[in-house]
């Protein structure tokens, strides 16, 4: 029986403390988007299944859960040449295919450069595993119609705001441009068609280490004067040195177009160089930026600065994002700038410390058997229109469990109410519930 | 180009005006909701089809949109004898199928009564027309485990004061008993296993009147005496006219087990008549209770008090609900009292104003093109921290319309950034930005 009302496979319940922590977050979170200018947006869960399977998504369309057409008959099932066939809507993957085609529909009500927040539910049948779920939310903010660097500039610190405010501090973000990584690829010698292979690779650098890599790249048959050429470039080669850039985090005054040109090789793109520094000098304070010449990020819609927010005691990063300029266009037919910040909520949320009983006017009524219900319905009135949070509870055999279960629960005072009480709040009788220590 | 980037079927984007008053709107709910002492609590938006697809949501099961198993090669379509065999999920078509299944599985983790909070969307697949949406948001509270009528006062209240904190006055609640519509069918003469059809016929009185409901009954084959006799009942007979109870709004305390017998025929369940003068003697005040004995709620799993939210000015109701004792038990199997009121997000949105440009620190920076980006970033920041909104926009050459957008967005005020304008916030030149009238 019990395996039976378990919550589907992958996904899993949020109990009452913990709802409460997340309501609270998620409303700091969209207050610090909002005082920077961003407007919050909301897209259906499902978007059509020719949209969803289009391509746009990577490795994470083979992780979406397809909805099947209504009124499908048997011979339908038997026509079907793939389970694709047979589907119409799939539950979004990420917030960014969405917000492309919510941009291409919504545009003539949109301000000419649009700051969009999203917070909200995706969904991704990866193999479960602890701390990773199949239903999680991401907290994402993208500004579309804007080509410089002023908006990334602005999600940056949007960003670096979100996480002060929820108290997680020592985050830095480490930053890098697609145009230098496609830039120097060519400039090393690697094919253009072998780009996203190299990039597959130099991805998993924290994991294999320069070793691995140039491993991994032999074996797929890369030339042998690139791999020479990438073994030379000083980044590459420094990397796992205390002298490395991305392991040895430099404030952001640090990051200019010597600092940055001097540990990649000749010939990468200018102005990638130019931005990433014009970035760092306008962030400058908000919170520590680190080049990391080796930041793939694995979407391939990426087209300009990418970055990840890199925290000191964690082996993940609590978010990322980039610059996507070809994206909505393949949805509105004209090419639109973008760029955008997702946080991953889950991940977040542990970092989070509330205090569950900071609510002091949380008060619960223990009524006896023989009180008058019009009286206690009086009293709780009475008690909620003075700002409290009242819970009702027929008076226990069993009180030194009952107030130590409504203490752990956050209640803070407890009257009882009998036959004789009244119904004047102000005549209660309280008394304090204290948490177990 | 312009319909392959609409929403899906029957579904919408939400714009930011909507989404910030939607937003507020949750917000307040939540806050009234957990003054009257109700938990919040989520589950995931898809429950595992063997559940969801049991029997127990009615006709909103047929409504239900199914998620395709993961993997599914060309054999196992071919292989399908119906489109369920395919599908090992579904999106939930109510809250209360997933509150039942949380509370089996959560049980322990729980207080002994548990009151709790859901607001979350939900999905049918019904035809769509003006107004009705696939995916809406319901806004659920429920007490499990209270035998008692405390528990419907206790939503009945919370529920009347979340409409008062809406600002939406004059609603009253239609309230009658599963348990007096059973015994009156059994007095009446109709055989048990013809009340579903009876109930079905009586739940349209309000569209097709007491000469439809005797006419679709009579080509139901319903017993003439039966037919009769319900023409007898004195709630029936009035049925329209001014002397009709539902029709003419009664104050609670007019609601006694005598002013309720007196409407029905004898012999109805005597328990039930108690039980609602009691819940009417309790929740004297807090909203007009109205008895509608032909009140039906189409679910076929209430079993006691049923009520639903009336509107002044509207055809249709803002929420209902009812007890549904046997529900819980089908998951746990053990039998816990449960009852719950459901009020429909969507419809309430529409009756609330909220004055769109409430935030008078809203402020909007202009920056010409040679301003200097670290100090308009830092003039940001500055006015982020003492509690300002604040949106940027690169300085138009259509002033006029521009400052018209964002006062129609909300913003409260600009000033302009020019190469000379420094750092310092406190010496900005505002000027306000007046709605358009």
């Amino acid at each position: 029986m019990a395996s039976a009302v378990t919550p589907p496979r992958g996904m899993r319940d949020i109990l009452p403390a913990e709802k409460a922590t997340r309501e609270r977050v998620l409303a700091r979170i969209r207050s610090v988007y909002r005082a920077h200018g961003f407007d919050e947006i909301e897209t259906p869960v499902v978007e059509d299944a020719e949209r969803l399977f289009s391509g746009l998504g990577g490795d994470n369309e083979k992780l979406a859960y397809a909805v099947m057409k209504r009124g499908l008959t048997v011979d339908d099932l038997a026509a079907a040449r793939t389970p694709l066939d047979l589907a119409d809507l799939g539950l979004r993957f990420d917030l960014t295919v969405p917000l492309a085609r919510f941009y291409a529909s919504n545009r003539a009500q949109l301000p000419s450069v649009f700051r969009a927040i999203q917070i909200a539910p995706v969904w991704r049948a990866e193999r479960p595993q602890k701390g990773r779920y199949r239903q999680f939310v991401q907290c994402d903010i993208d500004i579309i119609g804007e080509p410089g660097i002023i908006a990334e500039v602005e999600l940056i610190t949007a960003t670096a705001a979100a996480l002060d405010a929820l108290g997680i501090p020592g985050c830095s973000i480490r930053i890098n441009d697609r145009r230098i990584l496609t830039s120097m690829l060519t400039v090393l010698g690697f094919t253009a068609d072998s780009h996203a292979a190299v990039l597959i690779s130099l991805d998993k650098l924290d994991k294999i280490g320069t070793v691995g890599v140039i491993a991994e790249l032999t074996e797929r048959g890369m030339p042998t004067a690139a791999l020479a050429a990438l073994q030379g470039v000083p980044a590459f080669a420094a990397f796992g040195t205390e002298a490395a850039t991305h392991t040895a985090p430099a404030a952001a005054e640090a990051l200019t177009v010597d600092s940055i040109a001097a540990v990649l090789p000749v010939g990468v793109d200018a102005q990638a160089l130019t931005d990433l520094a014009a970035i760092a000098a306008a962030v400058a304070g908000a919170v520590p930026l680190v080049f990391d010449p080796f930041l793939v990020r694995g979407m391939g819609y990426y087209t300009g600065p990418i970055f990840e927010v890199a925290h000191p005691q964690l082996g993940y990063s609590l978010g990322g994002g980039g610059r996507y300029d070809g994206m909505i266009g393949r949805f509105l037919g004209a090419d639109v700038p973008a760029t955008g910040f997702s946080l991953g909520f889950e991940r977040l949320i542990d970092l989070v410390e509330f205090d569950a009983s900071d609510d002091l006017s949380a008060s619960a009524l223990l009524y006896d058997a023989d009180a008058d219900l019009g009286a206690v319905m009086e009293l709780k009135a009475q008690l909620v229109a003075g700002g409290a949070r009242v819970r009702l509870l027929a008076r226990p055999k069993n009180m030194k469990a009952a107030l130590e279960r409504l203490a752990a629960e956050g209640f803070a005072r407890f009257a009882v109410v009998g036959a004789e009480t009244g119904a004047d709040a102000a005549a209660l009788d309280w008394r304090r519930l204290e948490p177990a220590s």
